[in-house]
């Protein structure tokens, strides 16, 4: 599914901006474990979820912190990003211990994040 | 232009996020906030842009907590937009104040942010 | 009882910061907030609680937010400072509803960071 | 100099938060560095601090961030403080780059910082 929005998804940046493609991978997530967090709190095996929805919301603040930093080209992208990945990739582990649609969509895309914060913590 | 994302910017939720426009709109504002704070500081005139550079760290600060707000269903959704959307039109109206290409592209970004938020505060 | 910090608790500021009674206040509900977010998770009865998870999160996000514009003397104080407060007072109403202590504290704490909120924001 | 707060400064924990030293570390390093990023703004050769401002944002940010989770017992206490001990010292050399006194006092409480936050690291 394509993204649609109604503003431009323009960088001030002439040529763009480099992050691009992990600041979006960011953004993305910091959404879906938004939703993520929210849908496990209605389940009805919420108290088994503790560690789960805490872990949202880490990965979501985290992630919004190293977009946050990649936007306005910091000096400490690498080791946000690293950090990053390291809870991305915990959130996903959690979220894969339950079988509801929400939480295997919200692992996917901790995945995905994941390694593009690798990737951007390797340049 | 169309944003392009490699990762599928699908919500969780069936029928997607209500405040999906919103969300994109504020989240697309953190990004172009922080880039025109990053390119402010680099101008030459550095020395007029105090309150520009800060209103800029204040208006991405507030889309980021908008967006969270909105992608968890909180419950003062309308709150966070009003006040997102007022803090938008600042950061415009100071960004207007300077003729290069970043501050022109950031306020009319803001100024769509802005749209928005009034419009989901009145939802 | 008396705050112990093992640092000094001094502003920059020759003359201190003037909004320090309120960031303090601010930050503290941060805490608590998240304390109780975190005992409320725990608590047998966590399915009634919901809607006072989240509003625990967007309690601590907001004072947050607050306490870093007051510190950096924002120009838009006033307006984070009155949403601030009436997050806050809906965070106390959630915490109300709940016997245990943590939530009665942090229903408190809430109350006076509401209150130094609104006195700020009358400045 | 003693911290002074109109509010309690407890815990809602019963024997206290067990982070309660670094948690005062993070949020007082939050306050300081907000102020100093005000201040560098304001000063006459803001134009050779571009870089210490854009690590004063980073700092703030990463500290209010540990903070959150120290305070909610996150599973990811160990990473947060490694990686904030990390841009408290970067921040810190920075601030050493400049003679006035904000600088001084904030490269002292970011490396307070650090010291606290590797501290909770190695727990």
């Amino acid at each position: 599914m394509q993204a649609t929005m109604d503003i431009p998804a323009v960088s001030l940046m002439p040529k763009g901006n480099p992050h691009q493609t992990c600041i979006d991978a960011c953004m993305k997530c910091v959404q879906i474990c938004e939703e993520c967090f929210n849908m496990c709190l209605q389940e009805a095996d919420v108290k088994a979820r503790t560690s789960c929805i805490k872990t949202l919301q880490d990965c979501a603040e985290i992630c919004s912190t190293a977009a946050c930093f990649m936007s306005r080209d910091s000096g400490s992208i690498k080791e946000i990003c690293n950090i990053c990945a390291t809870i991305c990739e915990k959130c996903a582990t959690e979220c894969d211990m339950f079988k509801d649609q929400h939480c295997k969509t919200c692992a996917d895309t901790c995945r995905q994040c994941a390694t593009e914060c690798r990737n951007m913590a390797k340049m």
